[in-house]
């Protein structure tokens, strides 16, 4: 069996996520179907983390195991020819055996973009959160370096998490302009649920004046979801990139 | 009456072009209902030119006629809330009476954005042409500016075309690299129907080096539709500003 692993972009608008359920359009599903459609294979695909309805992506990966003698770099061609237009394969490759799209994954980097134009960029209206009221982005940018390290961050996922521990780390946390586009960057070692869209919440709380910057971390320190703001809307959400080790 | 003039921007994806017409959804008839809908007035808008199915507007311009007394800067809000989310009103302001939104237009910019990546760009699936085969820009670009200036467009409209004079001034074209995507920028007196739509399809021949830049000159001055290239797909346009004189 060979292991093969994408680069998946998708317009996460008319999906109910990433992964398969019974319910909605998923992106696993559609991926699986024209992995069929090619190769008569009924397979599951591991994709490196769930992203929820209306998120989007520049950079998933998932990997699936195949019998398939297709060489690694007909894939993205021979897909994307049977996926619908929301979803665009941008490479595949052969990996090792061990290689795990989720458990092998080192750093992941999300974006999350706010549109902050009186009225909104018609063309950004499905991939930003239009919020036209002033923000003071210089203490929300002071209140987004609290994050940045190893901490837990209990505060700032669902209480529906699943996982165990909540300890992660945060490489690197920063705010960037372009236009009247407000983008968020933060890249660290894992994600909890919603978390991104938490810290965004939250830090639109700062840009309005309700929470001072170093408020963002007592609310880490205190450990508790009800300390911090509200979950950010989906649709601004894009996962920009998944890495791995060298070696992989 | 007062009159008022408005720049909105559209999607023109899910839309049947922006003049009213008896089947499909058009820009017009979408704005004209948010306007009875606000005023109560059944009125028609007047737009600086039309623009067809599938192409997008960042600065189309229309002006209607109106006994409302809402002020100047509180239309674009007050439509905004009344439109569907793929049409945004960007600007609204009272103008004199003679001035007429097609009539009195000076300049016309447009865009045509082609994706050069070898896959698409998902995210502008809907705003880009996706042409991965290569393409010599270089000659692109010399044959596009062949056309600047005062010409006979006859070869670069459809044959369909209603208008009795195919003379047009075009006072700068250009195409601008940005990422993946190539764009062409087109400013003039004035554009026939299709005509930046089959300019595309030719310059596409020459970065094939199906033909080469001087022959765009040929073309003009053949002042026939069939010498020139296929018409490009509608969706890689976009209107991008009419300019007025600035005593009006």
């Amino acid at each position: 069996m060979r292991n093969i692993a994408v680069t998946v972009s998708y317009d996460g608008t008319d999906f109910n996520g990433f992964q398969s359920q019974p319910y909605g359009r998923t992106i696993q599903q559609e991926i699986e179907l024209a992995i069929k459609k090619l190769t008569g294979e009924d397979l599951i695909i591991i994709g490196s983390g769930r992203t929820d309805a209306g998120v989007h992506a520049t950079g998933q990966v998932f990997n699936f195991f195949t019998e398939s003698a297709i060489p690694a770099e007909r894939w993205a061609i021979a897909l994307n020819t049977r996926l619908p237009k929301d979803i665009v394969i941008m490479d595949a490759f052969e990996v090792p055996e061990q290689f795990h799209s989720r458990r092998s994954a080192k750093r992941k980097t999300y974006r999350y973009t706010i549109d902050m134009g009186k009225f909104p960029d018609v063309f950004y209206r499905r991939y930003a959160f239009h919020h036209p009221t002033p923000l003071n982005v210089e203490a929300m940018q002071q209140g987004l370096s609290c994050l940045v390290g190893e901490h837990d961050f209990t505060s700032f996922t669902s209480i529906h998490s699943t996982k165990p521990h909540h300890v992660r780390t945060i490489y690197e946390a920063y705010f960037e302009r372009e236009g009247q586009m407000l983008h968020m960057y933060m890249t660290g070692n894992g994600f909890l649920y919603n978390m991104i869209r938490i810290v965004m919440g939250t830090l639109l709380h700062v840009g309005h004046g309700k929470l001072k910057p170093e408020d963002m971390a007592r609310i880490l320190e205190g450990r508790k979801r009800s300390l911090a703001g509200p979950t950010a809307m989906p649709h601004g959400l894009m996962l920009m990139k998944v890495e791995y080790p060298e070696q992989m």
